[in-house]
């Protein structure tokens, strides 16, 4: 029997690693749902393993196409430890409603989350590694790259850029209103949902910042009172999303 | 030497698995620290590990003292492989501004995150595990369990709580503006910290509510305009964070 999910034109394959096992039907699996999140994103958790131990790191994430890119310092525990080859779990996650049911047990939230397996891919040649931090500024701050006092061969040396080519991926969404059991809704009992929404706030120029610079309009995407999710979402489609595809 | 920062009072131990390798100028090791950081959020990540595979799931906790709790479906994958004694790390973050420098290198973001390390153990005691989820709702919205259709059994025996008492934990926090290289601040770029907050909205009552219910006392916290890391700490001092130490 095709699954209607997995049989998506572009969807990730799907096995055990990635299946939702739990409320599937809020599951998908095709690269348009898992790059929606990912993109309006501004920060990643990455989970790995030291000697069995699970490790969940926060760091910020990139992606060009199939791609998922973030980096770190040299002297940071993940990237000391993280290896080409080694098995990584990338997930973005948003946060957009608490829900309030009549019954404790349907107490939920509205979310997106994407979920990415991969292997890591150290970028070991500084050129590429070059060509990657300046991806990653003018993902977030289209054109800015170009704008900024050009990069160090120290300060390349100094960071680590981790690219993963996702394997497998997988969204959940939740984007409803209270869902309680019948009978429970003539019950005097408050319920609703409360959004929750993650906004840009006034931009604060440095205290040294010379009185003759005028902000960029490369930053236009991040004005005041929009949602972050929208701006990342913009800059990201200005940046072009499908480079390494 | 006496490290100041592991002489606190009332720090975690650390050793190599907690201790921050990077910028630890920014890591913190007291309770304090930590907990301001865990109960300012409403979901965490757990990294954990099956047959050498890492995952990480984003899931709501609550804490009472040293012990963190989350819950999930017994039919999902974290929950069917977790078992008592299982290593788990549990880390909580919050984007706090984006940091403009006037280089890529210097480019940063203001963030508070916490990573905390133990071993799961499974609630299996029925009475155990409603009681948790209880202090669930209640930690969230302060007498709320109280006034819900009573939880039923099977609902409790659906249900998954898993308790980790924080064996070691961390905290990194950035709150500052830019910082540039000296010789750098001259040049005429725009440099700047776009602030980001995550805010409480308007309440949406249920389509399906008696026109008779008013919206509780107890979602005060939840006031439209705050920010929500506000209404979880004033939420959980309400609850009273020191149940369980």
């Amino acid at each position: 029997m095709i699954d209607r999910r997995t049989a998506a034109t572009d969807a990730f394959p799907v096995s055990q690693r990635n299946r939702i096992k739990r409320l599937h039907e809020r599951g998908r699996y095709d690269r348009n749902a898992v790059f929606a999140v990912l993109d309006a994103g501004f920060f990643c958790h990455v989970a790995y393993v030291i000697d069995g131990q699970p490790y969940c790191t926060p760091t910020i994430h990139w992606r060009e196409g199939d791609v998922l890119y973030w980096h770190g310092s040299s002297a940071s525990r993940m990237m000391r430890h993280l290896r080409s080859g080694t098995p990584v779990c990338v997930t973005v996650s948003h946060l957009d409603g608490l829900v309030l049911a009549r019954s404790a047990f349907h107490h939920s939230v509205n979310y997106r989350s994407a979920m990415c397996f991969g292997a890591a891919r150290i970028v070991v040649n500084a050129e590429e590694k070059a060509r990657a931090l300046d991806a990653f500024v003018n993902r977030l701050y289209p054109g800015r790259a170009e704008q900024l006092r050009p990069i160090r061969p120290q300060e390349v040396k100094a960071a680590m850029v981790v690219a993963m080519r996702i394997d497998q991926g997988s969204a959940k969404v939740r984007a409803a209103g209270v869902s309680d059991d019948e009978e429970d809704y003539e019950l005097p009992i408050w319920a609703g949902v409360i959004p929750v929404r993650t906004l840009v706030g006034e931009a604060e120029p440095c205290a040294r910042l010379r009185p003759d610079v005028a902000r960029p309009e490369g930053l236009a995407a991040y004005r005041a009172g929009r949602t972050l999710d929208e701006a990342l979402v913009e800059t990201q489609r200005s940046y072009g999303d499908d480079r390494a595809r």
